[in-house]
């Protein structure tokens, strides 16, 4: 089966959404800025990104992620693509290749 | 760390959304009927709901759910309680206890 990697939700205060999850859930603050944080939790990321950023969506991980287009190179060394489900909902497929340690991940792009 | 039990999203037709994972990920079919859809996946259970039926939300298990206030018991058994997180996102709260085999859980409600 496929491995949802994260969700990615909206905030207008990433700051203010981040001391939200640290005060009612128990996870990790994998990273943080002014435009997006990445929180751990046991199974599955969450990213809290501002409006406009990117929009509302989660990221599946395949090893053939190609075959749903071209995809673009993220800060963190992550290839992907956002396609529509059939009804709209917007799905990252991230090639699984990128996620490997050695394709140079840091924190800064999701 | 907490565990995020399944993420619901919205779909204006059940059945086509399924066919759509279906065939463009590797996943099973937990549940399916014309109201709404489990999938199964590696690390998290993603639920295809009709529009109304439920907010897009993704749900947190907590062993202290009341915390948030008064649990609602579901037709499969669990409790819950939704909550805006502090950028108005829905955020179910699984009463962890209520999602032991022996609390009666059986296809039919999420």
């Amino acid at each position: 089966m496929d491995v949802i990697h994260h969700l990615a939700i909206p905030t207008a205060d990433v700051a203010e959404s981040v001391r939200w999850y640290r005060e009612h859930t128990d996870c990790t603050i994998d990273y943080q800025d002014a435009t997006w944080a990445l929180l751990g939790f046991a199974n599955i990321k969450l990213a809290l990104v501002v409006h406009g950023q990117h929009p509302p969506h989660f990221a599946i991980v395949r090893s053939d992620a190609e075959r749903f287009g071209p995809l673009t190179r993220h800060r963190d060394g992550t290839r992907s693509i956002y396609v529509p489900d059939s009804a709209g909902n917007q799905i990252e497929v991230m090639e699984a290749a990128s996620l490997k340690p050695e394709a140079g991940q840091t924190p800064g792009g999701q």
